[in-house]
Formats: C-alpha cells, structure tokens, sequence
C-alpha cells in the first residue's frame, strides 16, 4: 500500500478544528483507494510565537523538507501582528519550498447561495504567481517621522518565475476548457506588467491549443461581478491572484469554503494545501467551524499526491452533501456542528 | 453672472458623442442658477497622435493652465497602445495639475439591476490616491531577451501625498455618514502599505468625528461584492483605488453611467472631470452612447465650481429619469438614441 507522510500544522484558533475533519475524510478515502498516510504534528502557531519567541524553529524548513505534502489549518491571532504570523510561518514556508503556484479553484455548488441573481455555471480556477511580483521583501523608508518621510517597494517579476506559472496555467487550461485570462494593468503600472504581457504572448504562442486573453485587473474585477461564468483558468500576479480569488470565492458564495493549494510543480520539495478562511477568533474553540475548506484543501492534496479519484470522490462528496442535504454549519446559515456535518459528509462518502 | 471657462477634450470614439449632451444639462442648470460657460475646444486624441505623432501639443499644460476646469470625453483608438494614449494625455494632466484626488460616487439608482440580489441601499465614494503610488515611472529591465532577465518597478508613498489624499478623504467622511474604510495589503506589502496603516491611523486621530477601519483589499473586493450597502468613503492607493471603483461600480449595476472628478483640492490648478467608460469604438458614431457617464461628471464639475445646488438638481433628474421611465440607452437594456435619451432628461430637468 501507498504509504504518504503528512506534516501538519494546524495553526491557530479554528485551525486545530478543521483539520481532524479532514484526515477523518482522508482515511475513508485513502481505504476505498488503497493508500494509507502517516501524520507528523506541528505545533507552529501564533501561540508559540506568544510563548517561544517564533512562529516555528529555526530549523523548521528542514524539519518540513521530507515530507510528501503540507497541510495547514489557519494561522493569526489577536495581539500578534500579520507581518510576524505570515512572515514566520506562511510565507517562508511558500518561498522555501518554491511553491510558486497557488492554485484557487472556484465553483458555485448547487445548495449555496451566490450574492448574484444570476451567477451561472461558474466552474474557475485562479492561478496565482507566489512568490515573487509585488510581495517583495526589498524597499524601505527614508526620512523616518518627517515631512519628506516615504517608503519605497519594489516589485519584482522574472522571466523564470514569470514563465513557469505561465506554463502551469496554460497547461491547466489545456487539460480544462482551453481558455486562459491573463489580469494585468500594464496602462498604469507601466514596466512589470507591460513584461508581464510579453511573456503571456510568448508562452500563449507556445500553446496553440488554449484561446487567451488579457483584462486590465479593474475591468476584470468587475467582470467577475457581471459575469463570472465566462472564465475558465485566470492567471494573475502575486496581488492579482490574491484579490480575484478571493472576489471570485465571493461571488460564488462560497469565500468560507475555498481551497487552495501552494504547489512546487516540479515536485523538488513539499507542496502546501491550506483552506483559504483565516483561524476565526471569534468562533474559536465551540466547535462549529465549517470544516470545507480544509477537506476540499485536502482534496487538492490528493490530486497532488497522485490519487485523483480519490479527490474526486472527496469533491463528489462535498457537492452531494450541499445540493441533497441542508446539513450546514453556522457560516452557510445552519445550526449543524463541525463534528455533525463531518459525519454527514462521511456518510455520502 | 459668474462665467466658468471650461476647457472640452471630448478625445476619442464616444468621448465626442456624451459631452454635447452634457454641455446641454451645463446651460439648462447655468440659466436656472445664474451662471454661464465659455468653452475652448481641444481636439487632443488618439486621432492626432496618428496624424501628428503626439495625443497633445508640447505646450499643452500651458494651455489648459487658466482655465477653471476641464471636461474630458474619453481616449483610447484601436491600434494605438494604452500607454500612447493615458501617459501622452491623461496622465501627465493628472500629474501636471496635482489632481491627486481622484473622487468615484457609486449608487444603486431606481431602475437600474444591481447582479447582486441584495444590494441594498449602496451609496460610497470611493477616493482614490491619483498621482503616485504603484502608477510610477521608476522602474525598469536588465538582460532584455535573456533567460535571466527581470523587471523592478517601484511603488512610492510619501507621507505628504498619503496624507493630503487622507485629509480629503476624511473631511468627506465627516459631510458624509461619518464612516472610512482604508484598503490596505500590509500583511503581504510589507514596506509601503504599513506606512500608508500608520498614516491613516494619523489622520483618524486627527478626524475624531469619523469612525474609520481598514480591510485587506483581497478582503475588501469580497466585501464589496457580499454587503456594498455597509461602506460610506473608502479609500484607497492609486492602484487599489482603480480596481475598488470599478468593482463597486459593477456591483451598483452602473459601470456604463460613472462618473470620476480628478481634483486638485487647493484649486492651485484646474481639475479634470471624466466617465469612467472608456472610448467603446465598437458602438462610436452611431450616436447610441449613454451620456449619463458624461453628466454625472459634468453635475461633479459643477459642484467642485461652488454651484452645489445645480449639481444636485443634475443628479436628481438622472435619478428620476431612471427610476420615473423607461427611456434608456442600448447599454443600459433600451433602444433610445443619446439625443432622445437627453432631451427626456432635460425635460425632467
Ligand atoms: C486607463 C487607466 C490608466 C486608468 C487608470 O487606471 O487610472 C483608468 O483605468 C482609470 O481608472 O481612469
Ligand atoms: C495573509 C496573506 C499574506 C495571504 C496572502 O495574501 O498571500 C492571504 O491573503 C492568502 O491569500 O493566502
């Protein structure tokens, strides 16, 4: 039997809830299809942060580097700053490891409700550039507390990390409906993003098999909103991938139950899955999170892992349960318990 | 009687067709409150640029400098790229007058579909930072062609112009409901996006009339699209601002009918009134374009121009041709010309 060592880190609040509904799913799946995993915990948090001085060891990376696959709960809790929670744990970990593309699929389930009247068959996938672009470590202030006080940041895009995240999206879009949107702003932002364009051109020659295009992100962003079910895979920078998952996630009335996958295609280390939702203070600790989002995660987690019926049967599970039961948790406007809707799932499953 | 001197560049496409109705609302209000208008032509486009190499003359700021506003159609001519057409005309008059607010009402009018199903009562401006920013001219690429070749640009806040475009943007709040949001990404934009944090911390302590928050902008699209009715003033960077403005104006079903002022608060120079809707070549010349874009500046023209009372009744009779008929042009799902669908308004008027 096919044996896959997991590390996982469930964070912060209802990150540590979400996560034993997943490998709940993970086992009955991994016995129908005949693959087992073994777990090794972590307990890199904003707690440990509070008590030791880090979100995770010094050595974390290296602890995390032979295992088959990541899977994280949430991290972030009142009182500790994002930059530390993000940039000690989420952003190293995306960065170290080369996870250059975060995968963000998005559908409208029937049995939830779109904010739009007429959102259609929305059936997406964002794919976001993560780890270079606009999130970038060099800039700096001068002039600290004074009138001429500014602060610079620079963004960086690179042939290399350009074309890679260019190459998996317009290989997804082959393997999906052919068609790719490219977001970009090169009118205003006026030397990355013209680039960033060329290499869409470039790459886009190179697979005649996918019809693209390109929106400016402001148009785009309102596209998403009149109509979301005309695309299919959208690749956009690190910011822009950022903002239209999460939009689209939205429109399709399902931002509490998004997935996401942080990948290094080329498999040279662990690729990370992480529900999209944050740890959730406020709910924290009664036990009525909605576990979704991390079982879809896990689901990415399995294709990944080279089982995609299994995922498959996961996703099945996911949309049975929302379009043949009105088991919901609070978030999608029921009573049910993370626990009650764990089994429910599982029952289908 | 006072007399405004208005510079026109109606520019390109439908630009020529949407201010002539709005030069007919200007004198039916300007005979009703007591004031007149001199207008200079500027026939500055994507046209002239392919007839004499350049979207202005050399002078042109010099031109436009005396006067007490300027009223601009739209730009924009297939073939000719964006970065010709905004950097050789929009943008350097942006620059040039220190328009650096630029002012974006969104409201869900009777009589116009929102796509969301429950839109609520939206009314928000969105203010937007319009002259430095992520839109900056530093920047550029080393190995061109070379497998290693990148590209930097470089994002540039400074604490006068943040704070100046906060100032603003919290006077309004206080006229208004008494509620700022700032669109922030500080947790991933680590050096520019904690500055502008601190300064809007800096002016709310200033502003203790206004209540303000501040939301990640990945979060804020998804807000924008799950409750619009809960925002008042929100305010953004150049380029956060751009994609917000657009986004709300989707979600309040009237992207086609926006309106933008970009303002030059001290009156040391003119500032630029514009619809957002761009130069649509698709439709130009068959005289079905929607003028209400182009109005709606106008009455944001008029208000800047001390006639608060004129620019109210403008938008008043935009909201009861809406709501009271069924006039309306093809973009907005009717069949009326843009001369049928101004006359009905000015009758209303
Ligand atoms: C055309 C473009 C440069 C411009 C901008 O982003 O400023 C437009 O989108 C706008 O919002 O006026
Ligand atoms: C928390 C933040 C830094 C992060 C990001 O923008 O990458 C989050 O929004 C996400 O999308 O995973």
């Amino acid at each position: 039997m096919t044996n896959h060592h997991i590390a996982l880190i469930p964070g912060d609040g209802i990150g540590a809830e979400v996560l034993p509904p997943a490998l709940q799913v993970l086992e009955a799946v991994g016995r129908r299809h005949g693959f087992g995993l073994t777990c090794t915990l972590y307990d890199w948090s904003c707690a440990r942060y509070l008590r030791e001085g880090a979100m995770m060891p010094e050595d974390g990376l290296d602890r995390l580097r032979d295992k088959d696959a990541i899977l994280l709960g949430a991290v972030g809790y009142p009182g500790v700053p994002d930059h530390v929670s993000l940039w000690g744990l989420l952003i190293p970990i995306r960065r170290g490891f080369r996870q250059y593309v975060n995968l963000r699929p998005i559908r409208v389930f029937d049995g939830l409700d779109s904010p739009l009247r007429a959102a259609g068959e929305v059936d997406l996938v964002v794919v976001r550039e993560n780890v270079e672009g606009e999130y970038s470590e060099i800039g700096g202030r001068l002039n600290r507390g004074f009138p001429d006080e500014f602060a610079v940041q620079e963004a960086v895009f690179t042939r290399a990390g350009v074309t890679r995240v260019l190459d998996y999206a317009f290989d997804l879009a082959a393997r999906r409906g052919g068609r790719l949107t490219s977001a970009t702003k090169s009118n205003g932002i006026v030397h990355t993003l013209p680039f960033w364009d060329e290499l869409v051109a470039e790459r886009g020659a190179a697979h005649p098999a996918v019809t693209w295009d390109q929106e400016h992100i402001d148009a785009l962003a309102a596209k998403f909103v009149l109509d979301p079910a005309r695309f299919d895979v959208v690749v956009g920078s690190n910011l822009f991938g950022d903002i239209l998952s999460d939009l689209a996630a939205a429109v399709a009335g399902s931002i509490g139950i998004a997935p996401s996958a942080n990948l290094n295609p080329e498999r040279a280390f662990p690729s990370m899955f992480e529900p999209v939702h944050g740890s959730a203070p406020d709910i924290a600790g009664r036990g009525i999170a909605d576990p979704l989002g991390a079982i879809w995660s896990a689901a990415m987690m399995l294709d990944h892992l080279g089982h995609p019926e299994a995922a498959r049967d996961v996703t099945d599970a996911i949309a049975a349960v929302l379009a043949k039961t009105d088991v919901r948790t609070p978030d999608l406007g029921g009573t049910a318990t993370t626990a009650e809707f764990t089994d429910r799932l599982l029952q289908i499953l």
